[in-house]
């Protein structure tokens, strides 16, 4: 959808927004050296008349990761909004929905947000590195194990056929779209967990104090970001957590000072993941709060919103959702109210 | 550099823009099905800690690409502006430059123009394949190649030290910044001519009539989409396209309504892919023109702007670059002037 048809759609079209800067950087990584190995004849198109010869040894750089940020000309957060994707995602994520529906990146610049999105180590734009340098194998992001792990509909409901797939009633997903969805999704690695993570705490340290947003495996990193500079973040919305930290071996008390939110969409009992997934979180919270920090624990069904997905920031009511989370940030001196 | 440290080593901040619009979406691609291979079980980090079964059979969704959109609150450009990538690019080589500087992203904006920025498929957030898919191999961009067909330095110049490094005198290109530059860059494939120009062609008819603006073997693809969908394109700007057609096949005459704008850089005798590619174009240019086709031949160096590398839209004078094009562009009636 071009910009004109969404707001030609649209019931009416929301104010402009007044920016100051757009831009992006790529941060961390490493050189590698390759030697020995000979240079290959390169047509870099079939239009190209000429090889260039490729060297294969040669110096390559890996393990960086991509941040893009809108700035706008009068913030009304105290600090940026960094958003922080889940596995298998790329910063795409917040930036749009599969029916094309504003995503969170918009929805926070409306409201007064400065907003960094990042692609981690290995997605997107931050780019992957050669086998000769990441030795372990990628995996391909199918659709069926999407489709249940992203609670679209119970598990081993998704068909080829779209009309033939079974999303649970009164799903909060744009099931429709869950074609284009897929092609929002990329390949990821399971061995880069230290190397995204040191990328991300470099990102942190360029940012500078921020509010971070984190969406399923993106949340175990954020965590770590603060507890690793508990000074430089000013506050964690956790949007269903991949994993908590174990209160024994991490000092829940370092993040004293950071309000916590989570969010938790419906249709949890089907998923496997999630039997460990919530009493982890809860196990974190509690020693959380026992060291006094501000813990919110958003269980979207338990307050009457049912039917979000894994998803949330793209499900069909992510705008009531996004305003739950400014009111929350609000509330807990973020960002001034309107 | 953060969007504040940016403004704050400006000379003077630019006035804001009003942004009505920002968002992506994915368009084009296939689904393809594997059959008959097990599940792996799947640990999503190391924080989790109950495995995921991971299907390896299934339906994956390939050779799509990524569109991302700034729509501005009013535009003075007739039609959107479309950037298209080099090989081993992605969107990013618009969107800032390696010693993060405006890209041509913002200073398009700043000129007037809603500007989409694709990443093609391979490249970035479009996502890429499995081995089960695309069967052959892609290659990865090493320092010493991309400095030589860059034309940073005279073939042979780089060393993995910065300091022990020789570009052109006079360079344009932020030579301090090659390490960050390839940060940038990303893995390519050469067999995914014909699937990325059928994304290609696909999301101009869904962006619709709109100026196209390619980089190196972007321009290839640009002139295509042009041949396939002549109304749709208003205007042609190719910097340093890596190929053209023959004109003996393809049939300029149908392009005979398109303005186009070729933009040459510096140093271009000592880069072999070069020698082929400035006859190849002015063939063709020469039959655009015969067919009546406004075409015009920016060579930086013969007015005097020495130095540009083959990344221009990255160069220290990119600025000045812009202002050049922009000014073609007004003076093509693409764009109301100022």
């Amino acid at each position: 959808m071009s910009p004109s048809q969404r707001s030609a759609t649209a019931e009416a079209a929301p104010p402009a927004i007044s920016i100051r800067d757009i831009g992006s950087f790529h941060v961390g990584g490493r050189r590698v050296t390759i030697t020995g190995l000979p240079a290959r004849d390169l047509y870099y198109s079939d239009t190209v008349a000429t090889p260039v010869p490729l060297a294969v040894s040669g110096d390559y750089y890996v393990e960086q990761m991509y941040v893009q940020y809108i700035a706008l000309a009068r913030a009304r957060a105290r600090y940026p909004l960094w958003m922080i994707h889940g596995g298998r995602g790329t910063g795409v994520s917040w930036e749009t929905t599969p029916d094309s529906r504003p995503g969170f990146q918009m929805l926070f610049l409306r409201h007064g947000h400065d907003v960094y999105i990042s692609d981690a180590v290995e997605r997107g734009r931050a780019s992957w590195a050669s086998p000769l340098i990441w030795t372990s194998e990628p995996f391909f992001p199918a659709a069926e194990g999407t489709w249940d792990i992203g609670r679209i509909g119970p598990p081993g409901s998704y068909r080829s056929e779209a009309e033939a797939r079974r999303p649970y009633a009164g799903s909060q997903f744009p099931v429709a779209a869950f074609d284009a969805f897929m092609k929002q999704r990329v390949p990821r690695w399971t061995t880069n967990g230290a190397a995204t993570q040191a990328a991300y705490d470099l990102c942190l340290q360029r940012i500078g104090p921020c509010v971070l947003i984190a969406h399923s495996t993106g949340g175990p990193f954020a965590i770590r970001m603060a507890l690793h500079h508990p000074g430089l973040v000013k506050g964690l919305v956790l949007i269903e957590p991949a994993g908590a930290p174990n209160p024994a071996s991490e000092p829940a008390r370092s993040l004293r000072n950071i309000p916590h939110l989570y969010v938790w969409g419906d249709n949890r009992s089907d998923e496997p993941s999630m039997k460990n997934t919530i009493p982890l979180a809860k196990t974190w919270c509690a020693a959380l709060q026992d060291a006094g920090t501000t813990v919110d624990w958003l269980d979207l069904p338990a307050i009457g919103i049912t039917g979000n997905s894994h998803f949330i920031p793209m499900d069909l009511n992510n705008e009531k959702v996004a305003d739950l989370i400014q009111d929350w940030m609000v509330r807990n001196d973020m960002v001034s109210g309107s």
